[in-house]
């Protein structure tokens, strides 16, 4: 866990450490994407990984038994998965009062509250331990004003849910740091807020307080100041864009940052949803971006190509920098592209 | 209250009635739209009113304290008045814990919580009286799917919030009915489910879930029922867009109607805010809608002119028509311009 990535101020969400990553019974890597979150940027918090049978994925950490785990000095287990809708599914459940009957804590970032399963929630009355949830908002988030704020915001978009918008925020964090910018990476998810020790959980805000939260969470700060704001969802999600709006108008975002996956051609869950252009998401995102602040600009493309070759996806990378005549790069590969999506962050 | 409104199998919010309406201290006629829309389409159910000493605005019905209202009848006294953010205002309390104390339940439509504001709390216990929330959505709202529905939906969008979305569905469903038109209304806000007796208070969801919510809302239903909807805020609304969003691609509308006032230039509570032209809310509004129902079109303008002369209106009117190529008609002032509208919906 990074320093920089801290607000020293606000207040801490601790997590018993170090962890197991339950990982479910996926099967899809994008459902996974806490757990590998959590290896990729706090792989020291990260001890071992837990799944069902029918799970075909990995962080790639040792697999262990709740009991191996614990007597290796893991202190909880953390739902690294997500399922439809975020409900905690019930052929999860056994393992789980497993856990803490092991004597792990539970870390939570699911929609459905671990309290309301009632078999889970007997288990933590009967064993005593205790649930970080980091899904719970905090109370006091006010309506959003509009009115516009010192200080630079960056704020990553998507062609659809689950393909690196929080990776994307989290590198270009990192590289400003590693340049002496004065920044701070503001989370809005699970593992995001895991990752930074803070943030607000963007989707479980009641709705009418959806762009104010996203005001309280990258407040006015000096004119140097840049707040890198992790995504969410997508403008052209049937099921999450109104998260995607409220944070973009909230944000009032100077520069965005586009992240698509490469191949994938139909929004995640959704059968029939085609993927939008890059084109057509840039000039909405802008669009709307413009309404709560009037120089937003897109500064380039973060472009996820995990399922290519290194030669492929050079390829890719430099095709579609061409044709959309901006910086394309994948944060993962990193190298000159990415710095040069960095740079253009920054000019 | 009318029948056709109501929804028989959904479980109803009963209200006790009559009514006292309470207007707080407003000076802004938009912000009493709750009391307004209740005296407007249930008058039967509508007393007598009450405000605080700075207030402006009135209903035109009787002024009466609380105890004079409970003599005379009343049941409930209704918070028929917004402050921003649903906040229930310090300089409220007294007056409303006099209500409970003269016999009378509280109907609230806010976001803040009666019992959260403890003088409230105090006499809501120490009187035995009832609070009846209608703000508060159900419990087992699902993520949307986007999968198509049967049957027809209209929603009503607009340029702002609080310039007749409301009433214009209301308008709409009544005039459907007339027609012979087999349709329901279907409430997303407090004045709406008190008229209606049943709806989700759509911006009370949390974020993940609203275009789940309109999609309960407006559920399959036969291939000639029409579903008019009551639309909430704007896509342009720095703070609501939200709410918007989810609400229209949950709802797949068929068919929108875009809501304006004559003459208001700037979002409310936004100074700075300049409202979008009503060509360019129709084609955003579009355009998302097309999202999920590709055969989205929008059958006219409802032009609030309340604050007009009649012949003013009627200009006004004719030449927006003309300048759109489509109906503009203002549903308060009815006539054959309002007829034309419906006609257009159901093209």
């Amino acid at each position: 866990m990074t320093a920089q990535f801290r607000t020293p101020e606000a207040k801490m969400i601790e997590l018993p450490t170090p962890c197991l990553l339950f990982l479910g019974d996926t099967t899809h890597l994008s459902y996974a994407k806490t757990a590998m979150g959590l290896k990729d940027w706090a792989p020291e918090l990260c001890l071992a990984e837990i799944a069902l049978p029918a799970a075909t994925v990995t962080t790639g950490l040792p697999r262990m038994t709740v009991v191996e785990a614990h007597a290796a000095g893991a202190r909880s287990i953390v739902i690294g998965v997500a399922a439809e809708g975020g409900q905690i599914r019930d052929n999860w459940v056994p393992l789980l009062v497993e856990a803490l009957e092991a004597g792990l804590d539970i870390v939570s970032g699911m929609h459905s509250r671990v309290e309301d399963v009632p078999a889970l929630y007997a288990a933590v009355q009967r064993t005593g331990r205790r649930v970080i949830d980091v899904r719970r908002p905090p109370a006091n988030i006010a309506v959003a004003t509009g009115e516009r704020r010192t200080g630079k915001r960056l704020l990553t978009v998507g062609t659809d849910c689950a393909l690196g918008k929080k990776y994307t925020a989290l590198a270009i964090a990192r590289a400003f740091a590693a340049r002496g910018v004065d920044c701070d990476f503001r989370a809005t998810g699970q593992t995001g807020i895991m990752i930074a020790g803070n943030g607000i959980p963007i989707d479980s805000v009641v709705a009418d307080f959806v762009a104010g939260a996203a005001e309280m969470l990258s407040p006015a700060a000096a004119a140097d100041h840049w707040d890198v704001v992790e995504g969410q969802g997508s403008l052209y999600h049937p099921a999450y864009a109104s998260v995607s709006l409220g944070l973009l108008h909230g944000t009032q975002p100077d520069v965005i940052v586009v992240c698509h996956e490469a191949g994938r051609t139909e929004i995640i869950g959704c059968p029939g949803y085609a993927l939008p252009t890059l084109d057509d998401t840039i000039a909405l995102n802008l669009m709307h971006a413009r309404r709560t602040n009037p120089a937003a600009r897109c500064a380039g493309v973060s472009l996820n190509t995990a399922s290519l070759s290194a030669a492929d996806a050079a390829e890719l990378i430099a095709e579609t920098a061409a044709a959309l005549g901006m910086p394309v790069a994948d944060p993962i590969r990193g190298g000159a592209a990415f710095d040069g999506l960095v740079a253009a962050c920054l000019a």
